[in-house]
């Protein structure tokens, strides 16, 4: 059952009727200021102002109360002192207003009672069908209609319309991000802060922006997350459009806080939790404000290729090296132009570098005409996905860029399907004509190939015919992890392995002869080890035998071990004899499960060793996931040369360890409710087609 | 003997009178732009149009050659086509003129012919006491003189003066870093383009600037570098000045191309010396132009602390965290503020976060009087060396700001020393009255805390009280390497040894008894290996034996292996059997040395095996270098926890390492004509107090 109903929400950003509750004739006080952003930003739904004191309002006619209105109220923003929202809301529950926006504050943010006064109103409008956003919050805008529910200050001027959302859960973020975008000239969809998200929270605002057909991006600010089914939900909603978020997401979150003692979890750290959630859901994760803005305005050319190869067209060989630089590092290619073009460059510019970057020079100012033949000539004969021209301070010569508009129309109009960026120094002026016809503009060319590597994560994401895998499914009779019940080495091996995990194969035998044939099924060498909970240092007092070659040795070696038992604990209970494969060789990984409390289990894998010890190189994925996602993690640490075979050894059988992921990741799953951590230490993984084995495991169920 | 002299260039930059040969009637010509850019910029020297057809060239009167001129001429601009330069090179000459710029083209930059009148040309000039920049370049500007000897187009507008230095080899990225410069409105000193770098080049240009008292910082921008001698003169005279130096660097340059064999070489590479060079002298090596801007521009400040702490004051608490996490991954502290102050704070602004970040709120706009009690608070009380003040879009409304700007005079006032930067929405004219008070403004806050992070690396080098440390010296009879002399693994130990390098003590002898003596000297256990130049495999016919633990031992194992060795190989040459110790534990390290084409020996340094094969984790200084660099060397690699010790592992012998490590530097500084590499491979690292051990040794010299 979904958890998240868009069409509940439509009217928080699209009201043919907005209710202010607490309007005030002052166009700059908190009442006061949605009735005037709506006028400058000319709302063309009905405004009605309920003031139990004034008959008019900003020159609107106003209502003593809601019951005075004589037709349906789509959205109320209520913006009365605390201690009167209560009423609002119960006025809107009672005149069948669908959504509220609540401005005002001192709620949960103040104090407890605060905080009992909100969660009273929320139960409320819940009861009585009416969707609430806030407290505490700076509302909603729809740049398309006008609808500026917010006492955010316009400054007197219109918002442009766009196909950029932007939901914060702070205020004061949201409304600086307002004031970018216009500072920019970037186009705005819908715009949201949460507040203290009483009923609507930020997945909520995301689910609904990337359902929205005038969508092309959703910007998100998150300083934390507390539904996690949720988020996770609206991010499936716009994956399932293909609407590209760009995420900030800061601080150190709610998420994975527990310190639980294990290893893994040591390693976990909430943030890196999170980014695993973001990493599955193709979620672009911007490091700062600049790149946040970057890439969402990228996304408005709705272009996400599917190819990381680049066409650089400069007027400076320089910047053009820079550029090269700038791409390499981003995992771009440039591929060089056919020497039959590269030719015919030269013969049109003999200084000309045609290689690419392809440097039309200087000789661009002399000769704007040559512009066309080689934008052309990059994009045709280059045939690049992507492109990017560098044009300097050009792009500030009103009457240099008209000379050369023809050229950038006729490569736009050949070439609609290429995402091509322009980095120069421009003017909104000289920078407009370039957007219209598709381009994008940058000054800062480093900035430019970030972008468009995001656009091409986003292009393999949506349209990179990726499909993926279903989790592997478990055995039908695989145990369950029971809650609060201690589970040991032995037990946690037998219960990995008949739920598909390859563990190694260990036996516990009580007599010698069975001991010995134990052996012979596990296959020499084998070591020997005794069992019992009183003796807890084994190996000082002999209880291991390593190294058993033949079934005299292992018959032999029972009774040793038995013996040695008795003598150094006469007091002990002595459970048997473990016979167990000696492991040798291969490369040792871990495959660690954590509980985290709001994603639930998160796995993680490293190399062991050294590289989880020291350099800590390990990555998370939330379980369940596929074979797919299983070679991606395994590909994606630093370590990932040591399974490809270094210092002359052979390839490592990956295909077994990311079975072997995949299938812990199902079992995390399944005893979601249960499990509290799994430690598969080490996993050590064979050359190729001879598989992979966890030596070493524990599992720790969920005490309540 | 300097090969840079500063005050030979001083007319490129500050002439008292400039003759243009070549001089344009056209304004927008190469022969005209200049005249017209010096006097849009209001040249307060003789500006000289020299031109055979005309009596007048743009309002000034023209004289038909250099020798018309009555009075000294200081500098010279020649504009005339390529064939007629020598002539106005000799001309300069005649008339004792101090220096020209040669914007012309067609020389090196086209064909061999061109190269060589370019390089007669320089001769010419060298030898008659005239300094060149150019050919093919762009030429000098002197933003406080106007002297703007350049093509550049200044589009009518007179550079606005300041502490930015641009030296730029390409043309094209100097005058577009011109542009952007104007278009940020940051303030230019001096700015240099050297085209073909005929006779002055990019170092001499990058010293005189540094040496100008009037310079803050040198920008610059290079492709590549011919003379390492003259780079590391102006690095060392801008250290010396105490004058940041930010530098963007691009593509492959010729450093370090050579692709020698050695395993260090492959490691090596161009870049990764360069790198080394500019760590050594403490150059900020800008990744992107947004960056080099951005720190240019701190410089201005002239604040360059010593101390990595920032407080933090903000209109937006989502906000306040974005800049904690930037402040942390730049490595700054944001230590808390004092309780009392907090608890005051709180009393001011009820919902305030208090501890540092301190969010002043919303509340701000309501009551900006605040703001200086606040402010004051962070740094008074906070008393932090570095401060961020992040202003949303406060920074638009001229009437806040207006109200605001007491407390910034106040608080600039009162911490005169402090690094402060804002990060706001500004414009031109809400900006300057800060800048003016001393503060820096940025928009994005990321970018402010990248910049003072720079400022700070600025701080370490030139106030930290760093006392670079002496390379150590060799001891006085240490051997040299011969060139064209191949030096066997043997004497590679030995000569490293005799420089007092820690190599592990072999011996060679010719007889049983001195076998066995050597092995009682060099302590047992050793291992011992039968020596000839004819047998290559040696364990293949059992000439090396493992773990010889006594004299006897020793004595039997040498006729052991002689005999096996006359066995194995009749015809072989037996030049006796090899004793060394059995080297055994401890953390593996290789110290490299690849002798770099451009700026000599390069030392490398790594932890061995996985961290240097799989993960090229290693770290390059030019060589020599004292015990402080390598101890930053040691320290700067990723797997540096290996040496503190993991797993239970004692900590290193550190100091050892660093002393080796010096050591080496040492004598491959004092061979540097001679030696092509060293490869001492593994390194052995005991214990603290145990000191370490090079296992094997390799040293080639170079063939010519």
């Amino acid at each position: 059952m979904p958890s998240i109903d868009t069409a509940s929400l439509r009217t928080l950003f699209d009201p043919q009727s907005v209710a202010i509750i607490g309007a005030s004739s002052d166009p700059v006080k908190i009442g006061g200021r949605p009735i005037d952003n709506m006028k400058i930003a000319g709302f063309q739904g009905r405004l009605i102002p309920v003031n139990a004191r004034s008959k008019e309002i900003q020159g609107l006619p106003a209502v003593p109360s809601l019951r005075d209105v004589d037709e349906p109220v789509d959205m109320a923003v209520i913006v009365v002192p605390q201690p009167a929202v209560r009423d609002a809301v119960a006025a809107c529950i009672e005149k069948g207003v669908q959504s509220a926006i609540i401005l005002s504050s001192g709620f949960a943010e103040i104090d407890a009672a605060g905080a009992e006064e909100q969660h009273r109103i929320a139960a409320m409008a819940r009861e009585g069908g009416l969707r609430l956003i806030g407290p505490n919050c700076m509302g909603t805008m729809n740049a398309n209609t006008g609808m500026i529910a917010t006492f955010t200050n316009l400054a007197g001027i219109k918002p442009q319309t766009g196909g950029i959302c932007i939901a914060s859960q702070s205020g004061a973020f949201g409304a600086h991000c307002y004031t970018v975008m216009r500072e920019r000239g970037y186009g705005l969809n819908l715009w949201a802060t949460m507040g203290n998200q009483c009923d609507v929270d930020f997945s909520d605002c995301v689910a609904y922006m990337a359902q929205d057909p005038n969508t092309d991006v959703v910007m998100g600010y998150m300083e934390g997350i507390t539904d996690a089914g949720k988020l996770i939900e609206a991010l499936e909603i716009a994956q399932k459009h293909k609407k590209p978020i760009v995420l900030m997401k800061v601080g150190t979150s709610e998420v994975g806080s527990a310190a639980a003692a294990s290893h893994t979890a040591s390693l976990t750290g909430s943030d890196a939790v999170f980014d695993a959630v973001l990493r599955k859901y193709d979620v672009y994760r911007a490091r700062t404000y600049d790149e946040m803005f970057d890439v969402a305005y990228a996304c408005t050319a709705k272009k996400f290729p599917t190819k990381r190869d680049l066409g650089v067209i400069t007027v400076s060989g320089g910047v053009g090296v820079i550029m090269a630089d700038a791409a390499h590092e981003k995992g771009f290619e440039l591929p060089p132009l056919p020497e039959s073009t590269q030719k015919r460059m030269k013969a049109m510019v003999p200084f000309a570098g045609t290689r690419n970057p392809l440097d039309v020079t200087a000789q661009l100012v002399n000769d704007p005409a040559i512009m066309q033949p080689m934008f052309e000539a990059l994009l045709g004969d280059g045939n690049y996905t992507n492109a990017i021209c560098f044009m300097a301070s050009v792009g500030l010569n009103p009457v240099m860029m008209e000379k050369l508009h023809p050229a950038f129309e006729a490569v736009a109009t050949q070439f609609r399907d290429r995402l091509i960026t322009f980095s120069a120094l421009t003017r909104y002026e000289t920078r407009l004509p370039l957007e219209k016809l598709g381009y994008l503009v940058y000054e800062d060319p480093a900035r430019a190939i970030n972008a468009m590597a995001a656009m091409v994560h986003f292009g393999e994401a949506f349209y990179g015919g990726r499909v993926r895998q279903e989790p592997p499914a478990l055995p039908p009779n695989a145990p369950k992890v029971q809650p609060g019940v201690q589970v040991n080495e032995f037990d946690a091996k037998k219960m990995l392995a008949a739920a598909g995990v390859p563990v190694v194969d260990e036996r516990i035998e009580q007599s010698a002869d069975a001991a010995a044939s134990a052996a012979m099924e596990i296959g020499f060498p084998v070591v020997m080890k005794i069992v019992s909970p009183d003796i807890q240092h084994k190996s000082e007092i002999g209880g291991v035998l390593l190294n058993i070659g033949s079934e005299a040795e292992a018959a032999a070696g029972f009774d040793t071990l038995m013996e040695r038992g008795r003598k150094a604990a006469p007091a002990a209970r002595l459970e048997g004899v473990l016979i167990a494969p000696m492991v040798q060789g291969g490369v040792e990984t871990i495959i660690g499960v954590q509980r985290d409390p709001v994603f639930g289990p998160v796995v993680m894998f490293g190399l062991g060793g050294i590289f989880v010890e020291v350099l800590k190189d390990v990555t998370f994925r939330t379980a369940p996931f596929g074979l797919d996602v299983a070679h991606e993690m395994i590909r994606s640490v630093r370590g990932y040369p040591m399974l490809e075979g270094v210092r002359g050894a052979p390839p490592s059988d990956v295909d077994a360890l990311a079975a072997a992921l995949a299938q812990v990741s199902a079992f995390a799953a399944a005893n979601a409710d249960t499990l509290e951590s799994i430690d598969l230490n080490p996993v050590l993984v064979r050359p190729k087609g001879e598989g992979c084995v966890a030596v070493d495991a524990l599992i720790v169920a969920r005490s309540d």
